[in-house]
């Protein structure tokens, strides 16, 4: 059953998945992580928080769609005491890169760990253009 | 690209996510957790499993809908030994919720933990309405 | 609110919960494992990856639909080190099962467990049909 996908991929999985896939409304997100433009991870979990809304601010904007398309969120972190601990300044990382309180449901929960050691915090959304 | 979104907002962290969004026939909800009316977080998972449902059952009539309109549910355990060794006791209270065998996929996984120390459960859905 | 619902159900826990779950055009899929038509799982975890795309493949055929249709996936691991020591593998199991580079967003995380001891990966996917 053909299906007509649109898709974003970039950085050094490229081949493997995409970080952006539209089928019809919905567009579902790769877990993005907290690396800069030189594939550098910080190591302050609140400065990985708003690379990683920047990232997936990048993949929105390939598609014409912006933060206020996102409707679902799921926060892997590796450490919910740090979470916990600095999560004012986490979610002020996170509504300002929204742009005030958003519209979205979220879960977060701590894992193991990510693709790489150093990373803190991978976010998953799903959204609707 | 502007969306319309229904949200429903509740309890203490209503200033950062919503408990559910809806946008066309798709709602989302946030990871509900074995909390009961004035906040407090029974011990036994079987508990914990049937006020999460009791969570995502008052999310849904928010939106006019039930358990019957979830399609997919993600479970977050911490104890994977506790889970399956009260397997029956915790898919009972969950068949109590649904009022039979739910028509819903699923996957359960064990993470390292959920936002407070005491959860043991905690519940993602997707709805179609 | 009444929705109709194309289920499939199949093994073990089909009592509990539906392998695939088709509403609109949306295809939620339980969380696929490495286990063999004999229900053992082997130890080795690019086994354990192909007979998950397997059975993902085996869903999603029950739906007229195949891993075209895929457009999500969310990949949790019991242990990082051991698929990213053996990620070239991992994905060329993927990518058999796929015939070449899939249109997929993708989140890998490692979690503590699965629900048997013996698992190491578990497969989570969204279609679109």
């Amino acid at each position: 059953m053909a299906i007509s996908k649109q898709v974003f991929r970039s950085g050094p999985y490229r081949d493997l998945f995409a970080q952006g896939v539209k089928v019809g409304n919905i567009l579902t997100l790769a877990g993005q992580v907290g690396v800069d433009s030189q594939g550098k991870v910080p190591e302050d979990l609140v400065d990985q928080t708003r690379l990683a809304y920047e990232q997936i601010g990048a993949v929105l904007k390939e598609f014409g769609a912006s933060m206020d398309n996102i409707v679902d969120e799921t926060i892997f972190v590796t450490s919910m005491t740090e979470a916990m601990g600095n999560v004012e300044a986490v979610f002020a990382a996170r509504a300002e890169a929204y742009g005030g309180i958003p519209e979205v449901s979220n879960t977060m929960v701590q894992v193991v760990g990510l693709v790489s050691p150093e990373m803190k915090i991978e976010i998953k959304c799903i959204a609707h253009l």
